[in-house]
């Protein structure tokens, strides 16, 4: 069954959901993007995701072609349209179709994208119990990673390499220090204390690591936000990632090692189970 | 007049020149391109882009969907259909279109878009005489310019803070070394020797940059590959900048003050001359 894709104002069957050559996003990846999770059909952490593509479009000098109700709205109506249960709401705003310059053009409307993935038990994979690996790979991304861009060859070359390395992923290291996960947030745990990177442009401002944080604190669990070396890393009890699509997700093995016991961390998992159930609870 | 556009395997009307939201071109920068001059209905170094592509292609794993001759013969039917004397082609190739997933797809064509502008008088422009201004921002690129991909959107910004600060283009510097222009190598001239970035992942390799060095050497002319810093540049005789759609271009201001006697000079004059005269004899 086609999926119904929303483009510019239309519901559209997925196969006639097209968008000009010239759009910006195609021809200089000037174009910001969000994925919301569905649990049970309804939107985990909405309005955390809305503020960053605010934020993300302001830094651009953006404008959104649609207010945080009507995207709401657009999202809704996507859920329902495609039938999700589980799954995940993927939105991209670009600054518009223009003839090929690199200066913006002005007068120009921003086009905007919606489309959705069904993943049923999308919160219970078999993965959470196993753990993933991970490589390490150089990070080589621009400077402004706390732009969700759609500048996103570099991670997918990193995905890549993981796969080609029998791993899951691959973290990123600069300057000596793992900034982040290909298209996630990364932590280790070392003595009972949380570590993960300090807020800044050299990593993802995660929605699901803003609100893991959150519980953690509130959970009184110790909670250190700085940054931390691949080394630092390999010697830690336990590690995790986090996403808006993982979650809290264990990591296992890193470069080939294992981590700690080599099996899911007891802090990652309770952070795991905490975070599901207040986004379930709190879900739109 | 609408142009007509080429889109995988079609010569179709510019307002139906459309891709998919799939694309990896528009979801992930997943994508390469080329820029070709055209002077007097003609094709400069179609050869030289032809070559770069197929490197471009070749670092990202990715295949061409087309061989070299049709590449040749759609830039041509291109060029005719659109009537095009002096001005570009403009050529993108993506990994083509898939449900959304870092990961490359397995057994997806690649898609292919080519279109047209017409730039009557291109290299006759007003701005040879008078030189461009240019400002000095930090390069906050990724790591692997060498291959032209489609991740243009901090070199836009770049343009854009160009245009705010009253220039023409922004200098990039990497650890206190220029690396290059936001679409274009930069050059400085000083003791009569001709100095510009040694290639490596830092820089593009330009094709104008090959033909002018090939050229400036044939003509006598030093030449030093080696990086240079914003101070060195500031001190030079005279700067200037090559890329296809520019030739060679004098640079006569810096960060708001002039570079030698804040006129063009007369070596990139000189080399934008023989440039012009062996690549139109050369075009196809």
């Amino acid at each position: 069954m086609s999926r119904t894709v929303y483009v510019n104002g239309e519901y559209l069957p997925e196969e006639d959901a097209k968008i000009s050559v010239f759009d910006r996003g195609f021809l200089f990846a000037d174009g910001v993007y969000e994925v919301t999770s569905v649990l049970g059909g309804k939107l985990i952490d909405f309005a955390g995701h809305a503020t960053r593509l605010e934020r993300s479009l302001s830094e651009l000098e953006m404008a959104s072609p649609v207010t945080s109700d009507e995207l709401l709205e657009i999202h809704r109506q996507l859920v329902e349209r495609n039938g999700i249960e589980d799954g995940l709401v993927y939105l991209q705003i670009t600054r518009g179709a223009a003839d090929r310059d690199f200066a913006y053009p002005e007068g120009v409307a921003p086009s905007i994208v919606l489309f959705t993935q069904s993943k049923p038990g999308l919160a219970d994979s078999p993965k959470v119990q196993e753990g993933m690996k991970v490589i390490s790979i150089e990070d080589q991304r621009w400077g402004r990673r706390d732009i969700k861009t759609v500048q996103l060859l570099y991670p997918s070359m990193g995905k890549m390499a993981a796969k080609k390395a029998g791993a899951d992923d691959a973290w990123m290291i600069e300057d000596g220090f793992i900034t982040e996960g290909t298209s996630n947030n990364a932590y280790i745990v070392k003595g009972g204390t949380i570590i993960t990177r300090h807020l800044g442009n050299e990593i993802l401002h995660g929605i699901t690591r803003a609100a893991v944080l959150r519980f953690a604190r509130e959970s009184q669990m110790q909670v250190e936000e700085r940054a931390f070396t691949l080394d630092e890393a390999k010697d830690a009890d336990e590690a995790f990632i986090t996403s808006a699509s993982t979650f809290v997700m264990p990591v296992v093995d890193i470069d080939g090692a294992p981590v700690g016991s080599g099996r899911p961390g007891p802090v990652a998992l309770r952070l795991r189970e905490i975070y599901l159930e207040e986004s379930r609870q709190a879900a739109v």
